[in-house]
């Protein structure tokens, strides 16, 4: 039976939810193979454990634990993977990455696309919201947690 | 005075000494504001902590904390950046990188370069011999940590 992205997705909407509901950057992600078996999920903690490495790819990488390599991997994220995000793709060789929403932030996933990086963009109301709703909020907070000073916020 | 990359270079090489002497992947690095302040410094964690996320670079990084920007900082390491850490530099926008060598990997450095980072590549022959023997004694180890398969290390 194929994959179903969406029902992808929604595990990492759940983690994007954990992550509001924490008062934290509600980015959500999931590391699955290609049977769709969850070998980890996680989401953004830069509030919660004051660590500006963890972003929600890196968390369910991390949580998904050691591995020889990564062919057979989909990752999963409700926002566009940002370039620091895109790169543990790229290394690791990652084959799949499904995302899902690129209107509110557009990262490194065409870069990915360009390198024979499965993209798959479903353009999720309910993702797009989120983040809508979380940057009108806590602009200050959002520019930090993708490195951009206030003098370039006008830019991105 | 202007900084010395090798005094900066020194510290990141403890942290890769520490590792090296825990068991783990000896690689290391420091986060330095451009004044020479560290700001925080760490280790790969693969096997120490059962972390694949914690590359010497996001190690240094996550330890200096949460900042708003990084403009004015400086990312030591004793190796080349993979793609995952390089990505990092460019997300958070780390303006120069001091790396201890690139001879027995050559990661994202050259890219990071054309985007305008500043990058002090120092040729040290202890960071070299330091990965050439860790390379030979763990190849398993070495190519886990670059997300690279057995069938694929012919041609790296």
């Amino acid at each position: 039976m194929p994959i179903d992205p969406h029902a992808l997705l929604a595990v990492a909407r759940e983690e994007a939810e954990l992550g509001k509901a924490e008062g934290g950057v509600p980015i959500g992600a999931a590391l699955f193979d290609t049977a769709g078996t969850l070998l980890g999920r996680g989401h953004n903690r830069r509030v919660q454990d004051g660590d500006p490495s963890m972003h929600a790819e890196t968390a369910a990488f991390r949580n998904a634990g050691r591995r020889p390599h990564y062919r057979d991997t989909i990752m999963v994220t409700t926002l566009s993977p940002c370039w620091y995000c895109s790169g543990l793709v790229r290394q690791f060789g990652i084959g799949r990455v499904v995302i899902g929403e690129a209107e509110t932030f557009h990262g490194g996933h065409d870069w990915l696309a360009g390198l024979g990086v499965e993209i798959t963009l479903l353009g999720d109301p309910g993702c797009t919201a989120l983040m809508t709703e979380f940057i009108a909020a806590r602009p200050d907070l959002w520019f930090e947690d993708i490195g951009v000073e206030k003098s370039e916020q006008d830019s991105v």
